[in-house]
């Protein structure tokens, strides 16, 4: 029941005109990136593809629309046996886009494939803005972890619908982000979760000490202690009196982070806590993030910023009917021709064009077969993500997460330079139609 | 699982310390409402109250934690009997808040009330950005369709996350949009739901002719035809042709919308179809429909823009501790010192204020458990949600978003004149701290 009535009504309509048992492909890509923004990534494959193996009509969701009137017979009948068994492929989930990449492709009937729209692109303009967003802060962090970046960590669920939540941090994690507060995120694909108190912890008790005492007996000395209930300075000297010169970490929520990161390090530092790390909170987006790099800081909490795609809470994919069986059977391409919003029609390759030091230098988009014979080469982006109805082991799940990480991480580092910056700029890469 | 970690190490913590079982109490409130906006609008109480029911934690999500080693044994103990058995009241659903504003308030144990932090937010903030942003589109538009607006559809499943998309609907049906077509928004909430065609379904058939001829022998001449695809022109003649005079509606989708609406009134007219509608739609927000008013469009049909909140994605919203008990039991009032985070201690009453022709005045809020003793009267804003654990009838499923929707007409009529302006400016009424 995720899905526009539209879908069913065209299904209806299809049916009857004998042309839903049409072959058909369609194509979901992004006219354009958010405002200034060098890239976008692909996300949300693997929970999309999760979704596909349980899109099913069942006795309730029947009834309902049988009571709404929406569907007749013939269409409730569809329904009712609805399984996809087409075919899907599109980018590996973590690779880069830009403007008109095709990165899905369903090809089915008529009335299989678009009954997918909705779901399809619910997910993937959510998941994709989430990381898209998230990159650019891992990029001013320093990179992923691995690389050597200042860890990441996802605290956006409580600024975000609670199952967006859980849908961000996931994205968070295939950019690169350490770590989420968001349980479900663990538990559903195992992205590492962390967390340890609120403001309302301290006030809860008599005095900070009281409450620094009961986490650090709780936790240990290594937990993270929030320093700025009331005074920092004398929250950090509390902090290391009780925790001793093992406490973990302090956090900073609040107010001016790089003086405070400069003073909590100094201080923390002459207290004999240079084993100590800080890590910052509040508001933080990828250009306050590139803003604290010089100062003192050992991680990032980032939270509402990155939950709404720091300025780009979609990706504005659309999902668009390129290729159709004729009344002969032929597949033939199709486009239409409105003001704005003209798309090309015919089901496309797509190639990553790389330089001779394996950089990207191009995005090659072609309705040939064969785009090398038009003397492009280059690595191909799209993927089997379903054959004839079955989803491709290694795409969901954890493991879907893990690889997705790793596409990314190794997409990101074959863009040039140009990637890293943060100011508005083009598409790092030119579209090329071919 | 919808919750951050840091909700179950507290609540360890505070076990430990035997804090967790003071008597708390946590407001929400925004510190401030998005960027030149007048008023914002309480949404997604009854999602909320929904929620509460089913916020258990069960063997699977038990074993999670243990798993992960998140909670030791009194904690986990405590999570498997949690239900809440506290009290809530707040704003009524569909109510206008501003700056401060108590729009909510948990009172119970720490561990009771801290455990819910995440998911009412989460519901809050979304669904609360969201209608904040609609009830701007419904002025627009000319107030809801029972006060002779014109009506506003609500059609953005496809660019935010599938649930978020859900409740989107449900909180523009509380502002008073005629219909969604979000299927699940109609199931669960009882939001009028439609839809007709996109352009794939046009495409999808050998002639726009085919297509027009499918749709209106499925559906009758009444059916909603999408009139861009190719020539708008000559699919409203063929329309015509098809459909006949009684032929419902024709969608607009791309283009210059005020321009080609004008055309097609004129045409529709002179073809003698002067009671065929037009609907339009295309990247629609509150400055575009307005700049639509004096255009012959008869229903406007919302998509990105409304579930992106139209800029302000969340509502900002906070969960903040502001009483508890002390050591002897006694309650007094909490508040911590961050700078440019600074909250008021103490449980709030709240009040609209209204001068003498029944007009809101002020947003009275006050730690005085009867503020008409400091001089002020008015409206009291706080409703019983949740008493002892049992959430009030009335306040959930299609009975809810009802009550919702008649709350939100009553409250914006008794706004001033200036609520109904779109430009950026100050809030409506001052918010009065006694």
């Amino acid at each position: 029941m995720l899905t526009d009535q539209y879908e069913l009504t065209m299904l209806q309509a299809a049916l009857r005109s004998g042309a839903a048992h049409r072959r058909c492909t369609f194509e979901v890509f992004a006219r354009r990136l958010p405002q200034g923004r060098r890239f976008g990534v692909v996300a949300g494959t693997g929970r999309l593809l999760e979704g596909l193996e349980t899109f099913r009509f069942r006795r309730n969701e029947l009834d309902f629309l049988a009571e709404r009137g929406i569907g007749d017979d013939d269409t409730l009948d569809f329904l009712s046996s609805y399984r996809f068994s087409g075919d899907i492929s599109g980018y590996a989930e973590g690779e880069i886009y830009l403007p008109h990449s095709p990165v899905l492709q369903v090809s089915a009937t008529f009335a299989e494939a678009c009954l997918l729209e909705t779901f399809v692109l619910s997910v993937l303009n959510h998941d994709s803005a989430v990381a898209s967003a998230a990159a650019r802060m891992v990029i001013a962090a320093g990179g992923a972890p691995e690389s050597g970046g200042r860890p990441c960590v996802e605290m956006g669920s409580r600024r975000t619908h609670e199952f967006s939540a859980t849908a961000a941090a996931r994205a968070a994690g295939v950019v690169g982000f350490a770590a989420t507060s968001n349980l479900e995120a663990g538990r559903s694909w195992g992205v590492p979760t962390l967390g340890t108190a609120a403001h309302a912890f301290t006030l809860l008790h008599d005095s900070e000490e009281d409450a620094f005492a009961a986490q650090v007996e709780t936790f240990g000395p290594g937990t993270t202690l929030l320093v700025d209930t009331y005074d920092v300075e004398a929250a950090v000297r509390k902090a290391v009196e009780i925790a001793g010169s093992t406490l973990g970490a302090v956090r900073l929520d609040s107010g001016d982070l790089v003086a405070q990161a400069h003073e909590v390090r100094k201080l923390l530092d002459s207290l004999g806590n240079s084993a100590t790390r800080i890590i910052v909170s509040s508001d933080l987006d990828e250009y306050a993030i590139a803003g604290l790099a010089a100062a003192p800081v050992d991680a990032y909490g980032v939270g509402t910023r990155l939950v709404t795609g720091s300025g780009a809470p979609t990706a504005s994919m659309v999902y668009k009917l390129v290729q159709r069986q004729d009344s002969k059977g032929a597949e033939v391409p199709v486009e239409k021709a409105s003001p704005n919003k003209a798309s090309a029609g015919g089901k496309k390759q797509a190639l990553r064009n790389l330089d001779a030091d394996g950089r990207a230098a191009a995005e090659i988009i072609s309705t040939d077969a064969t785009p090398e014979h038009s003397g492009y080469s280059g690595r191909n982006l799209h993927v089997p993500l379903v054959v004839s109805g079955s989803v491709t082991p290694g795409t969901t799940g954890p493991e879907g997460v893990r690889a997705a990480a790793q596409r990314h991480r190794a997409s990101v580092e074959e863009l040039p330079a140009a990637a890293q910056r943060l100011s508005e700029g083009e598409p790092v890469i030119p579209t090329v139609f071919v």
